[in-house]
Formats: structure tokens, C-alpha cells, sequence
């Protein structure tokens, strides 16, 4: 006997019929004899409707009247959850599994007060462990929390899923499944790599990599959250009883992949500042705008300088974030003093990740090899401990992404 | 400076437009110096999804499956109401009006735990109070409650107005006023007749009996609420600023008309048993078995015996039952001793109202002249001490209500 959180995405809850066969997957493992919380998202394109009406009519973007809105528009988006809510635990009822909803104030789930974005702070346990000990499953909604004020909150896109980790670990459960409409994760996008597998296990720390260069599969914030605390996941698809993807900690995995995955992402853009002169204090004077103005900034290259005055640097931005990050930039040019800037939107950035190139050298070079051996040209390289990111031209992102795939022995037989 | 509750219905806030539409109401009497608190309904249409997507799942007619499968379809229902009320909250903050929602849990409203169709215990005002005593509007869900443990309730179909008439009598308010999307209440359904005028007060008690046959535009709950309240009542459009009707105690009216409306109902069908046993103990083994099945029985009429043995006994019911009820009486046949059956859907019901028939004679008199001038057939007549209402063929609706309109004196100039 395990004790499970169950956590279907918006998908998995889109209208009557998937519901009812979510509660399928809940029923299975309470028939196995698990004790099971479930956590739901919104019915698809739910949140988006509401989020919309809310924008049309609250228009504040700052202040103490900003705030005084994003707590009604929480109130409104916080709907979205409700209902699949309560459905799933009528759908519960219908197949004979004792169920009831249990909104984030009737628990409650304690967040900040921070609308739109709130944290949850804590998460009261006795009630659900009551019920789920008298064989009844809580269903809980995702996203939202509530104020010590009493204040309904939500948690920012994607919170469902942090949601379900944050009360995985509060109910010490054995495993947090996450249903989805993927059956795991990948070596690569299957879109894109018709050979990627999927991959039976995968640590937090790939996980995150893999999130962070552009793998929707998990929320980032619900995976830091689950490592942090030694919370076991699992994504799995809810169409399917097939067994899905376990994240989990690295002393679990015995063979670690020298790479685990290749991913991509086309979000960002690239900016290159030419004849920038070389003294210290360059680097500070042109990211210290940007970052006050929120605009992240992820690959960085400088050259050494070649006339020992000037210098040539390069970094992306988010694609979005490319124009504001421009004009920011061309109202200081005087001050910064660089000759030109260039923009560049056709770009790609591709990643290696494995927890296994801690331990062993190479990995990087050999991606630099197949590369030139298919004449793409890199123009930015950045490494963490477990992952080799480079850009290059958004046009060669299939070569590049089915070479990798290839070259560290990931492809499917 | 007076203290309001403002309700806005289902068609006042079907979309963004209609809500900010209904804001301006709100920032118009607020302008004018007077405390007000808002109460809403779902948008229009909105509940009647969730309502189906909440039967669609959950299928327990009774017992104690039944009662939880309420309190979760309940859970889905009241969020139709909170979209609403933090929509609303926006349009006024948009306006520069400031204002906060408030859901039942957080007031609390609090409910008996009957799911579907709960009743109002006590709403705490305090909170509220002080809320608009600092400028503030609070925006309040309709058709909401929760119980004394916590659980989410709904009044069931109409509740807004009764969740705005008792959040009034709470707040000793100087006056509800229900914005809907008609003018007010009229002494006829103006598609039936052209010359009917919107009345500029109405008493609680006629108001009642009209609505009792026919005329929707208050829940009857709400209305004998405000009647042992004290609320004073006012049904306007939100589509207009012309002032609507008021509703209130008979004092307030000064010339007491004779006849206030003429009002009618093709709910009704009519069962006829004929040559039942004329003996003591004939009409409760008829009806007791209807009451029963929850069968409303409304007219009844019974004939003097002319044979001294049988009787005719004639009654109408509401349509949807009739089938139920024929079914019911058809079962019983051999024990009634009745020698046939005969039902008749195309009828209708119409009724005259008005508080000034207490004092005055003849009126029913000038009702029965007024169709007999017409040719028009009575089949059953019922009396209160302020209405009469007679059952004809349907066909002569127009005709009758027309003819009645006319002859007291209620057509427009």
C-alpha cells in the first residue's frame, strides 16, 4: 500500500468524458489498494477565458489599485479549478469511489499575497489524512491558495503542478503522478526526432535543464520543489495505463546516461553590440538596464579584444523581450559607446543535458564535432555542470537536434 | 443618503459590456451620496452549463450518495456567481469606484446544509458595515451559502433575489433594487397586451400573487422575505436609469387600485374524474396519493352529486406532472371507483389581482360578465382575498386577459 497524489492537467480534465476517465485512473489505484489525494487543473482553455475577462475589464498594472485587481481576478481565475473540482469528485462518486472536493480555504492551502504569482507557504494536513485514512479521496484544486486574510490567490501559470508536489510532500506520499496528454519524458521532441524514446527515469536536476530549455513537460517551479523536498514524480499520460517517466533523485539511478536529452528552444533572440569599448565596467553598465527592466538575458559571449580597445559582445534575450531590450539599449548608445548593434531573430538554441558529463570529459567537444561535421556554424556556447547549450541558426534546428540525438546513442532501435 | 443593496441578474451581466453597464448603475447612486452593496448572478446562460456538466456526472437520485453528490454539483454551481462578483469588482475599481468581492465563506452567509435548495440562516454584517462605511462597495455572490461546517450551498434556481432580499434586511438597507431586464412589473405581459403599463408601486402581497401564477419577474421566496423584513423592493432595467416599480407594504399606497393586474399561466393541464363516489373520505384518498408523489394539485372543483351516489371532480395540475399524476390515479382506479378519466393540456389560467377587492364587492362578478360577453367558457374558478383566477381553452387567452385588462380600467391612455 502506497500513498499517491494524483494530478490531472487541463487536458486530462477538458470536458465530461475525460473526467470520467481520469477518475478511471484514480479508481485503478485505489482498487490496488493506495491511499490517493487528487489534484486538478482547470478544464483546457478555461483559464484563458477567464483570465481574458478579467483583462478587459481591470486595467491597472501598477500600485495599491494593481493589487486591489489582482485579488478579483484571482477570485475569478480560481473559478477554473473549482469547477473541474467538483465534477472530478462527482465523477469519483459515480464509480464507487468515496470522494469530495476540498477548496484551498476549507484546508486551507496558506499562500502569500502575492496576486497572480502567490507562494504557498503551508499546507494543513490533518483533515486529508483523516479522510484519506477513512478511504475517501480529497480532490483538491490546483493553482490556489488563500490568504492568512482570508484572500483567495493564485499561483501563476503552470501552479497545478507545484500544487501537487507542495502537498505530496505535506502528505509525505510515496510518489506525485502527474497525468498529461504526453506519455513521459523524452530524449527529444518525438515531433521533431521520430527516433527519441522515452526515458524511464530522469533525475531533478536533467529535469530542470530540460524545463528550462524549453521541455514543457513540468513546471519548473513544481520540479525544484519536489528535489528540494524528495518528492517522487512520475509524468504519465492519463490516455493511456502505460507507465510513464519517474523523476527522481540521482542515487536512484544506478546506470547514469553520459546525455539523457537533446532539446531546443526557438524562444530566444540574439543581440550582438559591436566595438564595445573594453574597460571594466562594460559588462555591468549594458545588463544592469536590461535586468532593471526585466528583461532576462541568457547566453553571454565577449571576445578578447583584438585592438585592446574595443570588443564585440553577444547575448540572447527572450523573442518577446527583443524589442524592449533594443530600445533600452539605443537610448544609452552614447553612454555605452558602441559602434553598432545587430539583431538577429532566426535563431535556435540547442542543449545536451546528462547528469553522467559530471564525470566525464568529451561531451562537449563531441557535440562541437557534429556540428561542423554538418557545416552549422555556432555563435554562442554556454555550459552548466550538466548541460552544453549552443546557438545557431534557427534553420538548421532538425539536423542539429537529430545529429545530437544520434551521435550520444539515444536513438530508438 | 440612504443605504442600498443593488442586484444585478443573469441578462444585467451576461457579458463584459452588460457588467461594465451595470458598474455605471452602482458609481451613479454611490455618486449620489448613498452606501451601497452589490449582489450578482452568473452570467447568463453559465449556470445552466454547470449545471449540466455537474447531472451529466453525478447520477444519485437519493439517500446519502445524493447528499454528497449535491454538495460537489453545488461546489460546481456557486462558481457561475464568483466569476461574477470579481468581474464586477473590476468594472467598479475601473470606474474608480472602490470595491471588493466578498463570497459567502468569507461574510459568511450562512446556510442549512439541504444541497440544491438551502435556506439563509444569518449573514454577518460587521464586516460588511464597516466596508461601506469606509467607501468601499462589496460585491456579494447571489444564490450562495455556506454551512455551519464549512461547506460550499446554493439556494437554488431564483436565490439571487433572495440572497440580495436578506443580505438588505441585514444591512438595514433603505431599499433593494432588483435591475433585471424588464422595466418593472406590469399590469399585464405587455406581448399579450399592447396597452398595459408598467405600475409605479405594487404591494408585497399582489406582487406575490402574481408571481404564484405566472408573472416571473420575482422569485417568490425573495418577495415574501422582503414582505416579513420589511425590504422595500424595486425591479428596474439595468438597461435604462428610468425608475422601475416598487414593491412594498400596503401603507405605502395611498389610492388602492381595484384591480393591480391581469396576469396568466399555461403551466396548468386539467384532469377530470368522472362519476366518482360522492361519500366522506372520496377527496383525500384522490389527492393524499398526488401529495405524495409531490404532485401540486392548484384547482379543484367539485360538483354537487346529482344522483345522490356520484360526483364529477375536477382539478388541474402543472403540466410536467400530469403524466405522473394520471399514472398515479389510473393505478388507484378500482379503489376510487371512477368511471373515466379525462385530461385536457390546452387550458389556461388566468387571474386578476389586487388588494383593493378586500374592500370591494363585485369583482369577480365583473370577470365572469366580461368573459361571458365574449363567449368564453368557464371550466373552474379559485378565489383568494386578493385574486381570482379562472381556468379557460386556451385558445382564448388573448382575448380574456385583453377583455379583463380593459374592463379594470388598467389600459394606458
Amino acid at each position: 500500500m502506497a500513498r499517491l497524489v494524483m494530478k490531472f492537467g487541463g487536458t486530462s480534465v477538458a470536458d465530461v468524458a475525460r473526467i470520467r476517465a481520469a477518475a478511471k485512473h484514480v479508481k485503478r489505484e485505489r482498487d490496488a489498494g493506495n491511499e490517493v489525494a487528487v489534484v486538478v487543473s482547470a478544464m483546457a482553455g478555461v483559464t484563458n477565458q477567464l483570465v481574458a475577462w478579467a483583462g478587459e475589464i481591470g486595467a491597472w498594472s501598477y500600485g495599491a489599485e494593481a493589487d486591489a485587481a489582482g485579488r478579483e481576478s484571482d477570485v475569478v481565475v480560481a473559478t477554473g479549478e473549482q469547477v473541474t473540482c467538483g465534477l472530478m469528485a462527482l465523477a469519483l462518486q459515480a464509480l464507487g469511489v468515496k470522494a469530495r472536493s476540498w477548496l484551498a480555504w476549507q484546508i486551507p492551502i496558506v499562500s502569500d499575497d502575492a496576486p497572480g504569482k502567490a507562494r504557498i507557504e503551508s499546507i494543513a494536513a490533518q483533515d486529508l489524512l483523516a479522510a484519506m485514512a477513512n478511504g475517501e479521496v480529497p480532490v483538491v484544486p490546483g493553482f490556489q491558495g488563500v490568504t492568512r486574510g482570508g484572500r483567495l490567490t493564485t499561483l501563476g501559470r503552470g501552479g497545478s503542478d507545484t500544487s501537487a508536489v507542495a502537498l505530496a510532500a505535506t502528505l509525505a506520499a510515496d510518489r506525485c503522478d502527474i497525468y498529461t496528454d504526453v506519455e513521459g519524458v523524452y530524449t527529444s521532441d518525438p515531433r521533431v526526432v521520430a527516433k527519441a524514446r522515452k526515458l524511464d527515469k530522469i533525475t531533478y536536476e536533467e529535469m530542470l535543464e530540460m524545463a528550462s530549455v524549453g521541455a514543457k513537460v513540468l513546471q519548473t517551479r513544481s520540479v525544484e520543489l519536489a528535489m528540494k523536498q524528495g518528492v517522487r514524480l512520475q509524468v504519465r499520460s492519463s490516455f493511456s495505463d502505460a507507465p510513464g517517466t519517474l523523476v527522481v533523485d540521482e542515487d536512484e539511478i544506478v546506470e547514469k546516461a553520459l546525455v539523457s536529452g537533446v532539446a531546443y528552444s526557438r524562444d530566444e533572440a540574439k543581440i550582438t553590440l559591436s566595438r564595445v569599448a573594453d574597460r571594466p565596467g562594460v559588462a555591468a553598465a549594458v545588463f544592469g538596464p536590461l535586468a532593471e527592466a526585466n528583461v532576462n538575458v541568457d547566453m553571454i559571449v565577449q571576445n578578447v579584444s583584438a585592438d585592446g580597445k574595443t570588443t564585440d559582445l553577444t547575448f540572447t534575450v527572450v523573442k518577446a523581450d527583443l524589442d524592449r531590450a533594443v530600445a533600452i539599449l539605443e537610448a544609452r548608445r552614447k553612454d555605452l559607446g558602441f559602434a553598432g548593434l545587430i539583431q538577429d531573430r532566426n535563431v535556435v538554441k540547442v542543449s545536451v543535458i546528462g547528469v553522467g558529463m559530471r564525470s566525464h570529459a568529451g561531451v562537449a567537444q563531441r557535440m562541437f564535432q557534429a556540428l561542423a561535421e554538418k557545416g552549422i556554424n555556432i555563435q554562442a556556447i554556454t555550459t552548466s555542470e550538466i548541460k552544453v547549450s549552443v546557438l545557431i541558426a534557427e534553420e538548421y534546428t532538425e539536423l542539429a537536434v537529430r545529429a545530437l540525438h544520434s551521435v550520444y546513442g539515444l536513438d530508438a532501435d
